[in-house]
């Protein structure tokens, strides 16, 4: 079905504003095409923005434990509750993630977890596109069984038109370097995406190096673990030179301000990599750490806490920030999103410009990215398909909501 | 008119949840009355918030200018500006800050600026409680002037239900110290709230040093500058030995992470400051350097910033950032706000709960802090008086929103 969406305003390269029609062919942008036409009056039409690093089932554990050291916040609340996680547990858990996800603007996610299956149900049921990678770890054993798994998982996506399977060794904390090699090699055998946490921590560079007398970096560049598909998560600890080799590499780093600070990680030296010419993207990471699942917070906090803590307002230009969330973030990616513009695929929020704190109206490029609300989002679509217009199309948020409510206390029953 | 508000969800000292029923008599709470009575459907109800430190007519140069230095921002876009408003300009620029701030759920708010009638009319007309300080400084002049404005609004609104004045000398460096003896003098003798920026920048404490060759809060010890209805904005750059005298002085320290890091001044030595006993409060700051006007944002990334700094995740424990946002932030005002209780007035926010970014419920306490949007605020009250309920009562928004883009319009065109 062909879609005409009449009098939108979109930002240009620059991020001013035009006025256009956008024309959509099944789920991608066209030139031009006729076709049932909607009359946008006006509203602003962006980009649906792409979330790079998440674990959305982790929804479940949004605020159990907060205020905690790290070691405590894992050992005591989260692994003996993903323990005891059922394939319906992370179903609907990964389900009130996505919608979360949507209602803020995210069209385009990068998850890694368990019951990969059933994270991928919950995203085609909502209509997400994403990269589902299964999370693989060899240090409690069955990392064989897990690879296999995320193999299938590859194969079975190829053509899928929202999911595509990912690769996603946890870290090298809980990845054997012979597994991580191993995953590696799938990961390029399947031209997939490969995504792990590095340098998450202030104490893992000195941990992995104790234990190997090699760097972390060194290693993962030994075995190609920095190229084009992959995404690093965090590298909240990476220095100058490792930023350098990412860079070469053409390596995407996945910065999750929100959680960093949250976790008492530290700030990850973004300005630089960005100086450096890497190619810097945004994750919310989970529910759990964050607490919010939404890249416009993302943008300003992430932004902002360069410029504090290097004492430097010219930091993190609007322009780049934003590019950080759509087009930038497209780069290690097998689909066509990020920008508005012909033969790309069909995923825009619509948003409604007329707020308090999106006033003046003449300066909305600042407002997107330093005052924006998300509940000015009115419509989501996905492959030219509306799925989100005030309420989801395809789910009942009503159901959900009980269901994950219901979830959450069952888990803690079985502790 | 007395009214009862059956079935509420309210928050313990220890941001527990408890079902009651709130009395309300005139502007406070009571104990017990009979009224009207309203169903509140188990929805959350919370104290309004407190933002000690704004310049609420400064909405209309939210976006003028970005990413560049303090002082070119302050000298191309910002002054030139201020010295063409009118005293229209500041009624608008005021009234849609205050419209974006009780939206947000503040419902008192410390402002500095200049034609304070209009500021004060904008806070009465939407319905808003406050402490308007005229803005002082002698640096260019007017001073003597200034300071008989400041004193003649204290003395008409001493009886005022919602509005008090204030006393704001701008800053050391806008201040002569004569001059700001004498307004430090004004505020001890009409027993006002006295509001001042300190040490917001880098540079500043070496200035005033090599000016005066004397320390800034030595001078303003000197002349008991700091005292209990004291509220300094910013100070950023306060070393310990001063958080410990301004903890002895019983001041109150308006915290603003968001400005800070927007403006490249840095990150303020809260959790030092909160150890050391120091009243510490939130300040949005300006809609020019925020560039929103909202405190459950400034709670989160005031938090965060605070962590990802020292790198320690138990700082800042969400009981107590809670407390900054209200009772703290009572204690340096003539009005009995901050807390649901008996003989307090009755200004409330209502909070539905059933949201995605809300869940599970039964963790609430952190999603007030960690995952909150304030689109889920659905009445407020101030002084017994709903003045929103998902439109202001008392003002005709749309109206508001077309006078304040002509004003902005306006302005641009004068320079």
């Amino acid at each position: 079905m062909n879609k005409v969406l009449k009098n939108c305003t979109v930002l240009n390269d620059d991020l001013f504003l035009e006025k256009k029609d956008i024309y959509i062919s099944g789920d991608r942008f066209v030139d031009f095409v006729e076709g049932d036409v909607e009359d946008m009056h006006s509203a602003l039409v962006l980009p649906g923005l792409i979330n790079t690093h998440t674990h959305a089932a982790m929804t479940l554990f949004r605020g159990i434990a907060e205020d905690v050291e790290l070691q405590e916040w894992l050992s005591t609340y989260i692994f003996p509750r993903e323990a005891k996680l059922t394939e319906e547990d992370v179903y609907i858990g990964s389900l009130v993630g996505f919608m979360e996800m949507i209602k803020n603007g995210i069209t385009t996610f990068v998850d890694m977890y368990f019951f990969q299956d059933a994270v991928a149900q919950a995203a085609k049921d909502v209509g997400m596109r994403g990269i589902v990678a299964r999370g693989l770890a060899d240090v409690s054993g069955h990392g064989a069984e897990k690879l296999e798994e995320c193999e299938n998982f590859i194969s079975k996506h190829t053509d899928d038109p929202l999911i595509r399977g990912g690769v996603g060794p946890h870290a090298l904390y809980t990845c054997s370097n012979a597994y991580f090699e191993k995953i590696v090699r799938l990961a390029h055998s399947t031209n997939s995406v490969l995504t792990y946490h590095l340098l998450e921590s202030p104490s893992e560079r000195d941990d992995y190096k104790k234990r190997t007398n090699v760097e972390s970096t060194d290693f993962l560049d030994s075995i190609n673990a920095f190229d084009e598909r992959t995404i690093i998560a965090h590298g909240t600890h990476l220095n100058g030179k490792e930023l350098n080799l990412i860079s070469n590499r053409k390596a995407t780093l996945s910065y999750s301000p929100i959680s960093n600070a949250k976790l008492g990680n530290g700030i990850a030296p973004i300005s630089e990599a960005l100086l450096k010419g890497v190619n810097v993207t945004f994750g919310t990471d989970s529910a759990a750490s964050n607490n919010s699942l939404n890249l416009f917070n993302e943008m300003k906090f992430g932004s902002l806490i360069q410029r504090a803590h290097e004492e430097n307002p010219t930091l993190m230009k609007m322009e780049e920030v934003f590019k950080m969330a759509t087009s930038n973030a497209q780069k290690p990616l097998p689909f066509d999103v990020g920008e508005i513009k012909s033969g790309m695929l069909a995923d825009i929020i619509v948003v409604d410009t007329k707020r308090l704190s999106l006033m003046p109206e003449k300066y909305i490029k600042s407002h997107l990215i330093y005052s924006f609300d998300t509940s000015s989002i009115k419509k989501v679509m996905i492959g030219g398909k509306w799925i989100y217009d005030g309420e989801f199309t395809n789910v009942d948020s009503c159901g959900v909501m009980k269901s994950f409510e219901k979830a959450v206390i069952s888990i803690d029953s079985r502790l």
